[in-house]
């Protein structure tokens, strides 16, 4: 038997008209996993490990969507991710759907090497990233999502105790929608910033030696988890590649078994 | 030493004035466990244990905001949650911590007594329920959350083959806003919405011959995650209680080992 | 239709013989949830919302398990659980079920009040509990087993630097046998022995005068992630009513975007 | 400063003696995410990202591990992973650490091309695979673990229902420990161990021509969640290469909110 021509004979029951007059804002899959090999601020390529969250809209009088060519629409696409190649995608989806709007969600780990403060030594670290894209015909839309795992040291903690001061695991996210050309916003350029709001950076890999400097570090540089969203969005304010941000901070108290958190939202618009 | 005296002599960082002119959207605390006690429709009352998000806006001038009051806030008023006391509960935290706006979320499982469709054998069902309430000067809104397990049986898959028909687990997620006086609306009536709309309800205990009696009746009730969301839609389209909602669907696909989604926001604004 | 009848006639399949001569360790149902009500060390009761694990042993020449027989089971002994009501239900479910070896875990929160060191300031503090429970023909044992969140605070880090030592959030789990008459060993037990070797507790609610406590008594008692597991053993080795436990001590480093773990089991055996 | 010298002029609190007389069983590190390549079964090379768990045994008299020197010994050892180099990882750490027992997990997905059964359509499936391996002076083991998607039909279902039959996603997952020379055994040859015990396998891409044949292979070959383990289990006996193995199959039940589960062990020995 001839697949294509069997395939045909088969009724299209997603290709029903619908009459309930519901169009839907979204269809489409999601927690699908992928090799992906995602390019690099500079230029070089990472492969990584990602899954995808591939949606369209549906008109009203469609009963449903074809799920199998959102897979294929990624498995042509994975091999040079980047936010913009990101939104071809949403576009691809777009006109092989038929659809009036697309949006595609990429969530990825990347490791970028870190060298300890003292020691330089080196290893690699992860970081967790999204890219996002929307297009449709009212407007298109491309975001680079980074949630970065940082050192936070309690400013009251530190004022009110005679020696010491609680410090915690945090992650700050940072959400920004880019404007200008392709690829004007990268993963790293988010990871700087908020590294730069933290306590300190957290490590791969310390010795003794990186160890001594990162707890100094902390102290010296006490920060609630509202001075976290804060520090990140002054930074983010100024970068003129930017058009809109949310920056969330997440803090994993290390007196509570409840977490602290901010988050703030800011659009140039 | 006197507590009081001894805190009133600590500094309050928190109460610091910031000079980044930046306020806040979100600050407070999240993932915090605690044991309540809900109402339901019927005027009974339900002990389960939730989880809490507990957040006020911060104004630009403030350095901090005072993190312990929250979780007072919620031990004192846990014993009777129902959606209007998260109102009255956001209404209290933005009193209490002097701010602009609060915002409550309130996560807990309700169990319900569902009876098997043939025999009658009877076990308690868990459900996933959220309480969301705000409150600022230009608005407050309550809305009610469920996340129903359900049966979905593939159309299509029916349609094309000659015996069998492929068969999930799925996940039919109403968030609705209420409009009207208090408690108008309870997570029992979007329950009702969400297992009408499946190929057949989820039971937590089915003799034989209630698995025959399910088998048959999904199999007699084919639906996409798009047929599952429509039908949820417009059942909720209908209830003037109801101002505003999403409903999401997603489907745990036997032959794919990803998900199949579907969403749909309406508004009577 | 009269339901028992209807059923009488439908085949069993689960019944049938099987011939591949291979007996299964376990057989059962888990991720199961339900409504609980606990007794506490005092006596009292506390209710909380569990999940279920409820297996027992299948001999080679049986094809299946009759799953629906465990949800009854634990339906109709949920309301009064105790360790050794953990062992009556892995009895049950052997009797109930024909089978040489049953397998019963719950796995719940619990919920003690505690109180802030300095200002008194009290509200409930969440445990993850479990208890485990086996009978077969060759032996039958209980367990209880606590997770329990702390602060730790890192000694090499305050040895080596000029001011300040990391800190983080940790979990102690210990998982405990008991020897000895009914209930002779409860969470509230273990609870206290982690606490105890913990750099400080960890507290629901805490007022600026008890941060400054909690963080100086955190200071004053470095404990690597070994030294909690070390001084949790020293203290259950010495509990006649304990026959074998596992200490585990997982450590959520604030300098890391990984975890620092350590473990040992015993035996008197 | 040179980093090196006031490395040494730092005090090593973890290399002070310990009186407590406890020695641990396992310290170390987990959760540790890195970028991988695994070598596969045809000789060529696959990135993927993983995360590490490294663990030593603590001698009483110690007081801690090197936290760093597992992060260093991953890190120059993650180029060709395969089972056998998972044991020279264990291997080094034994010697690195001065430890007289050392034990290793890995825990990475893997993508294989799938072929669509009708249409031949491809796209690569996730696998989740596991290595691991131990070095004491008392044995060495490796094992490799896979957890693979499965579609399972019910055959008390099919049988007592007048047309249909529930089917859901599951999981096998094969837990073999390896006897022979190096890399004797491979994820690929347990996949294809818990595909054939399954209804059907699960596809990444399925055209309609696909849906059908997958929808009535499942029909043809209900298996209750004990025949994954036993199908499965048959198979692994029989193989030569396997001193020792676990199989457990889990059902994401549709007619359910739980999971229906099954194990079994089996060892040569």
């Amino acid at each position: 038997v001839n697949p294509a021509a069997a395939a045909a004979r088969l009724p299209d029951v997603q290709a029903d008209a619908d009459h309930r007059g519901i169009a839907l804002d979204e269809v489409g899959i999601d927690g699908f996993a992928f090799p992906l090999t995602v390019l690099q601020r500079d230029g070089t390529a990472q492969p990584t490990v990602g899954d995808a969250e591939l949606l369209v809209g549906l008109a009203a009088a469609e009963r449903g969507t074809h799920m199998s060519r959102f897979v294929e629409a990624l498995r042509d696409r994975s091999d040079a991710v980047t936010p913009s190649a990101t939104l071809e995608l949403a576009r691809h989806l777009r006109d092989r759907l038929s659809s009036e709007s697309a949006r595609v969600r990429l969530n990825f780990p990347m490791f970028f090497a870190r060298a300890a403060p003292a020691s330089g030594a080196q290893a690699p670290m992860r970081f967790t990233v999204s890219y996002r894209a929307a297009s449709s015909t009212a407007a298109e839309t491309i975001a680079v999502r980074v949630e970065v795992a940082v050192t936070s040291l309690c400013p009251c903690s530190r004022e009110i105790s005679d020696y010491g001061a609680h410090s915690q695991r945090g992650y700050i996210r940072i959400d920004a929608e880019q404007d200008g050309g392709p690829n004007a916003l990268w993963p790293e350029d988010l990871i700087e910033v908020a590294e730069a709001a933290a306590s300190a950076p957290v490590y791969p890999l310390l010795k003794r030696v990186d160890e001594r400097a990162v707890t100094m570090t902390a102290y010296d540089n006490p920060a609630f988890v509202e001075d976290l969203v804060r520090d990140a969005a002054l930074a983010l304010r100024e970068d003129p590649r930017i058009s809109a941000f949310e920056v969330r901070a997440v803090n994993e108290e290390s007196i509570h078994d409840h977490r602290a958190v901010a988050r703030v939202r800011w659009s140039a618009r």
